[in-house]
């Protein structure tokens, strides 16, 4: 699809088809355009955390209180950010672009996606750790929830001109 | 340009052709992508600022250590967030999303772009607060550069089968 149609076109889908699995390919595809994001001084300091088994799904499940719709959603990437390559603080905001990367994509591929908050939520953050034994220098940014859409929502243009300011505030 | 192309096709570019104006209609169409990705409890708590005029970029090129290219690009968009309306720290990631939709637009335009961090590295913030006279609920996450590319680069896919960890950590 064409880049415009599909940055209008991905809405956070809360409603997922049980049944249809995300396929190996399809994780690639995906975790591809995340990586293709730009990041500060190049560090790439991501990870990713790929979930289709149902017994993690539902380890997820428990350890998010937004995260009801993995119930029957198939796939989840957690997108997380390793604190020993960034120092400054740049890896949430490089980690969302990467986030983007994949909710595009996914929109692209004709699948649904909803990203899911976690950090800086600190009950969030220590829940996931924990339940996927992640080391000490690995935060979890989001969750990006992939399957197919169990709703349809249409496009949606949000352009509101009193967030915009020209040559001054 | 199809998304699966663009989302490659887009590098950091720090050359810039002299010259090419972005006009309104480009603009528009680089806030309204912007405007489109997704917000923590749909909060859209971004602003931003939009230079064009010389004297104004000229003091960004003095509030911005790595700023050089804007000697020769005719247009920048500072990605700002309102800490009135995200009270949890929301703001880095979703204002991160929106700027990644900012890039992806321009290069699907044939603009080259670059995004310069400046949040959380304080010195960039405050200076950048100063020299634009931002309120001080508004916090600038970063600038996108846009323009006419003054260098080639190629699209670059970084996938590192690495940093996929699946099912388990």
């Amino acid at each position: 699809m064409q880049t415009a149609e599909v940055i209008y076109k991905r809405r956070s889908i809360r409603k997922y088809k049980p049944g249809v699995p995300v396929t190996d390919e399809q994780v690639k595809k995906l975790l591809s355009a995340a990586m293709a994001a730009p990041t500060a001084r190049n560090m790439q300091e991501w990870e990713f955390l790929v979930l289709r088994d149902r017994k993690n799904l539902d380890k997820l499940l428990a350890a998010h209180p937004y995260a009801g719709m993995v119930k029957e959603a198939p796939c989840v990437i957690i997108v997380c950010g390793n604190t020993n390559k960034d120092t400054v603080g740049y890896w949430p905001g490089d980690c969302s672009a990467a986030m983007q990367n994949i909710l595009l994509m996914a929109t692209d591929m004709g699948l649904g996606s909803v990203w899911l908050g976690v950090y800086p939520r600190e009950e969030r953050v220590e829940a996931i750790k924990k339940a996927f034994g992640l080391p000490a220098h690995i935060t979890p940014l989001g969750v990006a929830v992939i399957g197919t859409a169990g709703e349809e929502k249409a496009p949606e243009d949000r352009y509101d001109a009193a967030k915009v300011h020209s040559e001054k505030w």
